[in-house]
């Protein structure tokens, strides 16, 4: 489950409600390019913005259309009795794993956030990924909160944020980081722009927002990245730059809605309200950026 | 609705679910207290972590034991869509206002925040009231939407943070934002510790955290900052203080929290899942501050 490329779907919204058939098509574009592992319910796939019946079906969705590829299910929610019950229907619906982020309204002390982990992995008979996201939770790690949750059975993966675009400056990071943490946990890099110099610093995954809606360049560029063929690497970020310059100011999960609508896999307004899309100049950029990467799609 | 001093209660918790007999206790403390208003379902009362169903009753108690006193009810939430059921709800149990912020998972652009309340607006017959908690919706307005969102016809209050100890520099802002609101909107404050400040500065109410487990202690520090009487306000500001200490840190749900189990007003641990009351030694130092209290409990 945690190795290579795990791709995020979004979830797109129609009228209110969740647009299965285009989830669905989300999900098969990603087997058809061969990711490793789909993360359903991530914040890309919209899960704090979802009612626990959405959450359900969509979890059941992705396992149903992933042919057997592992799926992972976001399980995050302000309240601990909601996680759990969360866990129990991801579990059901037949998940390989689950996906916790520490969402916060009060501020969190890190006793609260181990307690939490602590109460959902008695809960738990699937691994868990630990989801270190601090633009979306307000709620930042440190190490030693990395170490007391990795130390929990269920825990086999940390989701942390990029740390540089050099990868020998990530390498020193997540060297430290492994002294922490169990052999058996998986260090996973989020941060898209960030993640193949995370997978070349020895990060074992990259968790893909851009892989939900362009699996094919992510497939190529982990596989770059795996075989340390960094030239190869190089001129796919090169191509990619001008995605990652649109994450910035308006975040990931609007430039992916934006790229899935001009690929024609969404509706147009597909995101949660109050949530919505890009502004029109940055609109226009992400439309010219998707052209430019026609070959690559 | 929008005058004098209006009182926040808790929402406590036994058992993972809403303590109904505690609530109402709480809410007939404010009435016998003659606080102006009640404020059901504020940041103080968990709204976000409570279901639908739990915020609709605990709407209803609020309003079928005020004795009359008018009573606003928080409607927030992620998406827009529950925050309109959430606002029908709190209409059909008598609601005399609601009160809204804009709460985040991803980042909110301002004109995102605009629309949600403009939405919103088009569907409710109550006053509304705009409330800004940058501490816990981590958005932050400014004074060009403060204006915007004033505009809109259901709009008339707005609740903004604290601004400062001193009741001139205080006055200095509430005259700046007064230029850019409709006169029929007013202004009140929160952050306990500067909102007798408030109150001398100009504002028309002070939101109160501290009135919903101490009403008469606020009723008395409301009625000496409306009279100007700034020695008495000292006074009592000066007693109250080892209680704003404790703020710091740890924010004031789980002092107001630890303080109504001091007083018998609620079971111990009766906060919502992940959050939990103080550590150890700031709790020791509210029982005392408690224990001081008691000539103004």
């Amino acid at each position: 489950m945690f190795s290579g490329l795990s791709a995020f779907p979004l979830t797109p919204i129609a009228d209110e409600a969740v647009d299965e058939r285009a989830f669905v098509g989300l999900i098969t574009n990603m087997v058809e390019a061969g990711v490793d592992s789909i993360g359903a319910l991530g914040s890309t796939g919209s899960y704090a913005y979802l009612d626990r019946e959405e959450r359900r079906r969509i979890a059941d969705l992705a396992v149903q259309n992933a042919a057997g590829i592992p799926v992972m299910v976001g399980i995050g929610a302000l309240r601990t009795r909601e996680v759990l019950r969360l866990a129990e229907d991801a579990q059901q619906v037949g998940a390989a794993a689950v996906l916790l982020a520490p969402m916060t309204y009060q501020h969190l002390t890190v006793d609260e956030v181990h307690d939490l982990y602590e109460r959902v992995d008695r809960n738990l008979s699937v691994p868990m990924c630990v989801y270190d996201n601090p633009a979306t939770t307000h709620f930042t790690f440190t190490d030693d909160l990395y170490e007391r949750v990795s130390a929990l059975p269920s825990v086999k993966s940390i989701k942390i944020p990029g740390v540089s675009a050099d990868p020998d400056v990530t390498a020193v990071r997540v060297q430290a980081l492994r002294t922490r943490l169990p052999d058996d946990v998986a260090i996973g890099v989020s941060g898209d722009h960030l993640a193949p110099a995370g997978l070349l610093g020895g990060c074992d995954l990259w968790f893909s927002v851009i892989a939900g809606v362009l699996p094919r360049v992510s497939v190529a560029l982990t596989s770059a990245a795996q075989t340390n063929d960094r030239e190869r690497v190089a001129v796919l970020m090169d191509r990619l730059d001008p995605i990652w310059r649109s994450f910035t100011g308006y975040g990931s999960l609007r430039v992916a809605s934006a790229i899935a609508e001009d690929l024609g896999l969404v509706q147009t307004s597909n995101l949660p309200h109050p949530v919505t899309g890009l502004p029109a100049d940055v609109r226009a950029h992400v439309r010219d950026a998707v052209n430019a990467l026609a070959d690559l799609v």
